[in-house]
């Protein structure tokens, strides 16, 4: 058992508050600041693509009781929904038979996290921008402006769960010796929405993801509870076919009505939204050290902003909290302890997990439309459906295993290798259910180091 | 010829000061601001690695005519006197007869070049902080502190020259799309010294770059005109030889005695240096964009810092002048182009500088005292004294060249493929200098891609 604590956390966020849900039941005293009002009573700003729950965040859910309360606002999708120009739609499994991530709307579980930290004893400060913090104090400040006298809130321990622009990682970066790197994609998002059809039927198939890949951009929609869709466009700033060219509603219906065909009929809004809603961008975002004075640590997206192709913005971030957690039940009152190890059992595999999802935009918005992608995919399925100890897919380690990002990286490269010369096989097309290739891989698993 | 633009400058370093000197000379107002006071009327903080000047640096400093001025304060060294435990000194030449970079103090340099700008009519305003810069209308704001009202300093131009913590930059980098990096080295500096013997005589080769090399950590000197060296420890923050460890005179002491015994009768005041001198940290900046609304640019360090040890710190940014002049030549008053043509150039150089710079920590601190990296300098010496033609050493391209830094980084890797395998030769301790292995360095060259 632990000597209870006080704590502060900055950002009310998903990793904010399930941190405030794991610290109160370790019997600490924690209080969260946001500098954005309570959304629960505020209109949702719409901006944000729905988040796919997969098992690293189930577990962490899990781990506090709450995970069927969030399986209730969650939809399972088992497969991509593949919508290639000009053919029907191929449908693409993610896992073995059960296994699904499942579409959630950010806001809708953000909100239900605050409910169930507060139901807790989590006590939530909103409207409070967190201004500047003491490193070795821990002490928050908080005010109405930086110019303005702030008002000191002393903790023991401060944990800064404010995202991708933190403000104690900001502290921590103007100190010596902080390792930081911000880099950004060319390629920036915009949300858009399928609303429910008539009686809230979804317009699409409602367990799968759906993917338009179009090479350089793609659209993407998860479905919601309520019937409707939220899509997101990725696409590149500049250049041809980009956010930049599309810059009048003529423009943006004969783009849609080329590249989309199949669906511009079931978005209406599409034109008010196109020009509503904000194009945002995509960093990458990596930083060392994430503890400062074993008082203040950094976790979520604040220690490691990643681009969300993989679908596991979130997941990596409830990680953190699974292993900041088994450290904390392990080394009870030893802090220095617990953020020592915390950082570094974490960072490599975030570090390994940004790359994964950078890599995956390619896979995505290229490549799942590719016919020797699909082959690729089949025949490493059907390998590993029959050599389940031999071989996880690289997709089902990231999503559907707890196996440390880092052996998912390597594996994936050490897979991706043996699939490039199964692939270079005379007529593979042909013989990819056979025997021969069967054998070629087991042979190739068996020459190099083991999985 | 220039339509004369009011240029507002910040920093008044190195790269501040010749740039100003560059942009009166084409007849722009130019102002200069300086956090601090003016280094010619205060002791300077001797808080510097000395510096080398070599071929870029003399480039741009030749352009405008003040060559012949700066080369009075300096110091040729045409070659590295290597200090290895319990040997004789072995002195390893730079390049070629008559090649030789030079040491200069970069007080006494700033001091010189500050008079210079001031000569051709820049005017500088010391101890004057600018807090704030608008990027899109080119404003500097001043003032005492970031909390009081600030005066606006509107210009056409604004060239952030403010060094490795740039304030330019930081406004930069809160705007979206902002590429940066920053990572620190584990390994620290000191500066010490050795004053100068009895008549103002060197105590050691004059014409030497010293250094001490003894794995993870290395001292060097670098003469100054008044007889003394300065001096530098690099060595690990933490661990054992680092500076945390040596936290008392006598573990000092014993230290020095131990691995620079050769050289401690030489250092009187060692240990009020050691204590009274801050142990300064070591960093590679990167980022991207260097410009912003066409109006506003970053040069030198704020730029591109990079870690000392190729010396090619300031004769990067001097390089960064000169083709930004060369572009002013050729597009006049078309800034936007200047601009992108600037970045576009000189980014990938600075990067491959900064890898270079790098790299050659390794090879300094451990490698100089190997006795097969002299062999290695000595095959790849005496075949380029034959092929100059063929086979420029990758230390002479970067310093007594002005090819490209990617070349020189390109070249250097493929070199090193080459001597690689020279090196596997049987006996290439005795076979180095015979035909044979000019043969197989003329043959692998053949093969591969021309040099």
């Amino acid at each position: 058992m632990q000597t209870p604590k006080k704590v502060g956390i900055t950002g009310s966020g998903l990793v904010g508050s399930l941190l405030a849900i794991y610290l109160k039941k370790q019997g600490h005293d924690v209080d969260i600041y946001d500098r954005r009002p309570d959304i629960r009573e505020t209109e949702f700003s719409g901006r944000s693509i729905n988040l796919a729950v997969s098992t690293r965040g189930w577990k962490a859910l899990e781990y506090v009781g709450i995970r069927k309360e969030i399986e209730a606002l969650a939809i399972p999708m088992d497969k991509r929904a593949i919508h290639v120009e000009g053919k029907p739609v191929y449908y693409q499994y993610y896992g073995k038979e059960g296994e699904a991530i499942y579409s959630i709307s950010r806001g809708v579980l953000n909100k239900k996290m605050i409910d169930l930290a507060e139901g807790e004893g989590a006590r939530f400060i909103f409207n409070s921008k967190v201004w500047d913090v003491s490193l070795t104090e821990a002490i928050l400040y908080t005010g109405k402006s930086e110019r303005e006298t702030l008002e000191p809130h002393q903790y023991d321990l401060i944990f800064g769960a404010d995202g991708a622009f933190s403000r104690i990682r900001h502290k921590m970066q103007r100190s010596s010796m902080f390792n930081y790197s911000q880099k950004f994609l060319k390629t920036g998002y915009k949300e858009l929405s399928i609303p429910a059809g008539p009686g809230n039927v979804h317009r699409m198939d409602k367990n799968s993801l759906h993917i338009w890949p179009r090479g350089s951009f793609m659209l993407i929609a998860l479905p919601n509870l309520d019937g409707s869709f939220t899509c997101t466009l990725f696409m590149p700033y500049h250049g041809v076919n980009s956010f930049e060219e599309l810059d009048t509603e003529a423009k943006v219906t004969v783009f849609f009505q080329k590249y989309f065909d199949d669906v511009i009929q079931e978005m209406p809004d599409l034109l008010t939204e196109f020009f509503k809603n904000p194009t945002s961008s995509l960093v990458t975002i990596k930083c060392e050290p994430w503890t400062s004075h074993d008082k203040v640590a950094l976790i979520g997206d604040a220690a490691h902003a990643i681009v969300p192709f993989y679908g596991q913005g979130m997941n990596v971030g409830f990680e953190d909290i699974t292993v900041l957690n088994s450290l904390i039940e392990q080394y009870g009152d030893d802090w220095g302890t617990i953020f020592e190890y915390y950082q570094t059992q974490r960072k490599p595999n975030t570090d390994a997990v940004a790359e994964l999802s950078y890599r995956n935009f390619i896979e995505m918005s290229s490549k799942t439309a590719d016919e020797k992608f699909i082959l690729r995919k089949n025949i490493e399925k059907r390998f590993s459906e029959k050599h389940p100890d031999k071989w996880m897919p690289l997709y089902s380690r990231v999503t559907f295993s707890t196996d440390p990002y880092v052996k998912a990286l390597e594996q994936g490269d050490f897979q991706k290798a043996i699939m490039d010369e199964i692939m270079e096989m005379d007529h593979i097309e042909k013989i990819w259910n056979q025997e021969e290739v069967e054998q070629k891989i087991l042979q190739m698993l068996a020459q190099k180091v083991s999985v």
